[in-house]
């Protein structure tokens, strides 16, 4: 018995880990210290998935309903949610580097350096490191803005909360309209919007940008990142811009072009996969939320605290369109190519994904009485552990938590054993003769 | 430059094909002998367009606004685009077939039993033939019923018409309201449900049937695409069933069980693509119009008159998904094993699929006024070629009318095309060292 317990899949055992977390925070919130008033076991376990998952959706508002206990659980939960899944997968990726061929274990030491034991704990102290002194970073610089407006205690507290809340991309707040009150505030624009792409780009890319320092040296994995995050980003900033200028519950409602800019490149970035919000998300165009759709399925980086399919498994999905329309085989990049199997595992997750949402969907539109972009806006903000609502979470049947705690938590951890079971699939033992089928 | 003209892809010159056929068609369609009042020439171009890549999809109602020349066109253009795709996609294959290993001939071969330039004449002979018989006897069958409702010139004129439309998965119908008239009679139900099977299914498959007789001895290809047909039109059907029989709208309101069955049978089947109706499409439920979305975008088999990205696309990428799962790297299914190139294609023209209709729903989201579903449906009933509305196609923009014209092209040719550029492609020349990038 003790064998097989140890014998525990990584990922079965991540998957234990969080369920442990959960059911341990949901306890912790349904004492009554936790809570200014009751709630049910169901919103207790709702609140505690999103926290533990880093999504950020709300089933009670967080500040009327908690007391600070009750907040201090939450933003337990986040710290122990995000590092967690982090450190975590950097260790299946380690662990699958020795595994599996030399290629693949280039990867991990060129974006980590660190293959022993020694070395893994002292990679995993560094994270732990790293991440405990950024967000004190933050909170030192938050709490300039935050304390002449709130006060000492307050402000220190509030920074402290959004410091850790935003590092691990979880978009909780303290505030029942999020940072809405902060739109046109460049300390808080730069600090949480730094926080959360920090946290989002993945710890293998921190770490190797830290040991090679060029831009030129770093791996492909890096590179693509590091690229990616940028022209997503503008690319996004201005799309937001063009659709939402002219509205007035949005942009269109902005007293400077400063406040209109900052509020572009707030809503531009947080969907992959913060989650907070400067703008009244309910209030947006059609267009947007449908194009914001696609950045909380994409969500951030492997390896980070952020969710979605990740933005390389995205780049490669677009890459391999094009070469294949190109009539090529294999992807060519910033000379590197990329193998098929890279390709395929970036479709089984994609495909995973689309699956579980599509479920979710169905199951949501029959159970929920509401328009359609709005159980769409849930799901896949729960898919990507995004957090950003027009309005269901509060209205949600019992049925429908359910659902919604389900899809955050396969959102949160899906992507992640689904990367490490494709890594560590073995060849069959029965050998069938091959034969191919007609596509398209 | 004669050279470079013979030197065309198949794949091009099927495009050019298909684009000269609707520029004709459009400005037949045009002729004030076709039409009952003028109609502009975007309309015109929508619907030769709809009816040569076998839509359906109509701005103005068939038989109010076209005369009898009017509606031969077009019966001539969808015999001409579902032929000309159904042959074309055949002869492409057996290309490829020549040009490729023996491992993929194999499968041609079996499926086809022709590879030399005398058997594919005498293929597609039979091709014809076989199609032309089959109209032929399912129009009979029609005349028999409404030969009695109509007289015998209408009645044997609409079986004439719609056993085409049928066949070619076309969905244009002289009746406004389609075969709503019909929902419960059983020959309608039959005949033009056998047809649109037998038309979707793919000719490669009723080869195979033809020269192997028994179910064992068929290529892998057909057995998926048989046992395929038959359990999605059952689970749909099942599916339907369930979510509209309270729907006073739809199956609600027939009298008998009889008629609840028929209708739901064959609002199950017709999706995927033929787009003929007996229930009224804008009356149905949230949950099943999002179920049909997911028929109309998985469509009918590889070279037949369907379209979509084809039922053994969608199935070679579930069979992937729950390979994956298992921690295999090779799908067995009838003890044979598909190999990773056919998982890659596949996974490549759904992905194209999901591009493309992301751009239009994104382009009309922001042209047109209309709920979000209403959009959707839209989008991708263009794209399967499916040719259901749920009532935007009548109130397009003009921008709106280009861009389902669009989609309803690529829709049609995108597949195809892409299937044949990724067997055709080849290795690079210039090659880069191998480089992993984290996914999931
Ligand atoms: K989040
Ligand atoms: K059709």
């Amino acid at each position: 018995m003790k064998r097989k317990y140890i014998n525990l899949k990584p990922s079965q055992l991540l998957i234990f880990i969080f369920a442990i977390c959960i059911i341990i925070g949901t306890i912790l919130l349904r004492l009554p210290i936790a809570t200014t008033a009751s709630i049910t076991w169901l919103d207790a376990l709702f609140t505690a998935t999103s926290a533990m998952t880093v999504t950020g959706l709300i089933v009670v508002d967080t500040p009327v309903a908690f007391t600070i206990f009750g907040e201090i659980v939450i933003a337990l939960l986040i710290q122990l949610g995000g590092l967690g899944i982090m450190s975590f997968a950097v260790l299946i990726y380690i662990m699958l580097g020795k595994r599996i061929g030399i290629k693949e274990r280039l990867i991990i030491q060129q974006a980590l350096n660190q293959t022993s034991i020694g070395g893994i704990i002292k990679l995993v102290r560094n994270l732990f490191i790293f991440s405990l002194t950024i967000e004190m970073i933050a909170m030192f610089f938050l709490a300039i803005k935050w304390v002449p407006d709130l006060g000492w205690g307050k402000g220190l507290y509030f920074s402290f909360f959004h410091a850790i809340s935003a590092f691990n991309n979880a978009g909780f707040s303290l505030w029942s309209d999020s940072l809405m009150g902060y739109v046109g505030d460049p300390i808080t624009n730069i600090v949480i919007s730094g926080l959360f792409i920090i946290g989002g780009i993945g710890f293998t890319v921190l770490s190797d940008i830290w040991y090679k320092k060029k831009f030129q040296k770093l791996s492909l994995h890096s590179k693509l990142m590091i690229a990616g995050t940028f022209i997503i980003n503008i690319v996004a900033m201005f799309i937001i811009f063009i659709l939402e200028y002219n509205n007035l519950n949005s942009l269109g409602g902005l007293p400077t072009l400063s406040d209109k800019l900052w509020a572009s490149y707030f809503q531009a970035t947080s969907p992959r996969t913060a989650g907070f919000n400067t703008l009244d998300i309910g209030s947006l165009e059609e267009p947007t939320l449908f194009f914001m759709l696609l950045l909380m399925f994409i969500g951030a980086g492997s390896a980070s605290t952020g969710g979605g399919i990740k933005l390389t498994t995205f780049i490669v999905i677009i890459l391999a369109v094009f070469t294949f329309l190109q009539g090529k085989k294999e992807i060519t990049i910033a000379e590197r190519s990329i193998s098929q199997i890279y390709i395929l595992r970036s479709l089984a997750i994609a495909t995973m994904g689309v699956f579980f949402i599509f479920s979710a969907i169905f199951l949501l539109s029959i159970t929920e009485q509401a328009p359609f972009m709005t159980i769409l806006f849930e799901v896949i903000s729960a898919f990507g552990t995004v957090g950003l609502s027009i309005g269901l979470t509060g209205s949600l049947s019992m049925i429908g938590k359910i659902i919604i705690i389900l899809i955050m938590f396969i959102g949160k951890l899906g992507p992640l054993t689904l990367a490490f079971s494709l890594a560590s699939s073995k060849e069959e033992k029965i050998k069938y003769p091959h034969e191919g089928v007609l596509t398209g």
